[in-house]
């Protein structure tokens, strides 16, 4: 018998928040106002103002919608890097509910509530206040979260999302920006609940053939 | 019994090389003539004169190495677009063979030929012009490198690496551009190797452990 994930609550956790989740937020506002095919242009009745200016500021061809381009034109890192074309893409695919390939403002709510909560967190575990997060603050965030991840994975996942590659024994380790630590999170959590849906009998093993694992993979951020 | 994968030579193949390898090109070149902890800052002995010039002009701060930042903004695809940083730390770490975290003009030479390898692939199976890999030269190239991946998985890929978000039923599907699709081809050769080393009885089916299961997604690319 083998187990060694998610089975025990977090210990030693100063963070109660889980990681900023994404159901439903935005779904009891109206729909836009837009008919008969015209975009919308103004804000829907009853649209904070401040919501609706910062959506207005992304949507830079005022076209009423966000692509992917001018998301990732409008978000950058604390050391104003650009956001990863995949970190865009995954919140997209969260966030574009209606599958269109662009955000709308209902849908724009629930993305920019996403960011600021994960922003906390993130702020919450760069305890060194560095602007990234580094091997000791990832561990602690992903343990807070409930993942009991060995140091060899947890090593795994600060090399593969560093923003830098990692030199052996050259300098210190460059460290997870924003975007790059909200994509890791999410891609743990989605691998991991794959893997424990196959593992019905939740020994830590499964059984499974190339293309479940294929999809199972390729299906994660 | 269950078998899908990489058992039967490739069928329909237009292609008859394989995607380009990475082993050992530029061994065979002297050191460079540094020494003492003084960088390099004119040519080895012997270097062709034109692969030093486009080493010189990616090494932008003359440094005598190249960094993941320098690489990134040398690099574009054929849309103008950047290459995306997983690529640029892929690249790296196939060929910073000395694992300095930097690219230096030896290693910049296998780093440049696999580029121009992965280029002519891409020319090869972008059958149309378009300047990016739609599901169906997708299919053909993966299927000429000996993947024999269901329509399923081949929808994933397209899903994973295209250039925007895929939506449903609105316009043409977006493509993959060069180095995402260079990302997505060394990516399905990373999983499908190492599914088929736990795979010891070549049955299609393996029994994994969580450790093992994030170990080897973690690790490609």
């Amino acid at each position: 018998m083998y187990s060694n994930y998610n089975q025990a609550p977090p210990r030693h956790s100063s963070y109660n928040a889980h990681p900023p989740a994404h159901g439903g937020y935005g779904a009891h506002r109206p729909p836009s106002a837009a008919y008969g095919g015209h975009q919308q242009h103004g804000p829907p009745a009853g649209a904070d103002a401040q919501l609706w200016q910062w959506f207005s500021n992304v949507d830079s061809d005022k076209s009423g919608s966000i692509t992917a381009t001018e998301l990732q034109n409008a978000l950058v890192n604390g050391d104003w890097s650009r956001f990863d074309l995949d970190t865009v893409k995954m919140l997209m695919s969260i966030f574009d509910t209606d599958r269109s390939g662009t955000i709308n403002f209902t849908e724009f709510a629930g993305l920019w509530k996403y960011i600021s909560d994960w922003q906390k967190v993130f702020r919450h575990f760069d305890t060194d206040r560095s602007g990234s997060i580094e091997g000791r603050e990832l561990a602690e965030a992903l343990r807070s979260f409930g993942y009991h991840l060995s140091p060899q994975i947890l090593r795994l996942i600060e090399i593969k999302y560093a923003s830098q590659p990692v030199a052996n024994g050259y300098g210190p380790p460059p460290g997870i920006t924003f975007d790059r630590f909200v994509r890791a999170c999410v891609t743990v959590k989605t691998l991991t609940e794959a893997f424990q849906r196959v593992d019905t009998d939740r020994d830590g093993w499964v059984t499974i053939g190339y293309e479940q694992f294929m999809s199972i993979v390729l299906s994660a951020p």
